[in-house]
């Protein structure tokens, strides 16, 4: 999950995660590495970006090919745990949007 | 731009902006302050996530009433100029995404 991905010619979907952070690590870095593993390895997985700042702030955004893709993510039972956790101890408030990517621009220098 | 935006209930639209930052400032931090304020001054600008981290892996995420707003802001001529340094200047390689966000949901502990 190092930098931009790689995603196809729209359409396809974003799930942008934008948290706030507890704080304290409480075991989210080894979560948080153990769900990128298990998320890579799911069906229409196309891609994540993440970054997080020294203020608790973080933004991932996971790319998929279809919204069962996304769904069938978001009831994976290891994920199921996760998402609970993160309720009770690791994040003081986030945001989940579900979109539809219907054109992007990617540019080197 | 601190923290989650408060956006209403969807349909609306997403820019996903990923980007790598060259090494130094060049006159990055002060254009990037200035493109917020102009950007929150728009027509159907709802508002803006954004986080970039120690490597220089930043993902900004505006959020807009529809794609005509999105599409003028693109044209913004103090926008444009911005625009053109980012490319000659400030990144090394950036993904833009414009999307339709489907649904979201938000948490508060």
């Amino acid at each position: 999950m190092n930098g931009i991905s790689k995603t196809p010619q729209p359409p396809y979907y974003a799930v942008i995660f934008t948290s706030e952070r507890t704080e304290g690590d409480n075991g989210y870095g080894q979560m948080a590495e153990k769900m990128v593993e298990l998320a890579s390895q799911q069906p229409g997985f196309l891609g994540a970006e993440s970054v997080r700042d020294e203020s608790g702030l973080g933004i991932t955004v996971s790319y998929w090919n279809s919204l069962d893709a996304i769904r069938n993510w978001k009831e994976n039972a290891s994920h199921k745990v996760a998402q609970e956790k993160g309720k009770a101890i690791w994040y003081k408030r986030f945001a989940l949007r579900v979109c539809r990517v219907e054109r992007d621009n990617f540019f080197e220098m």
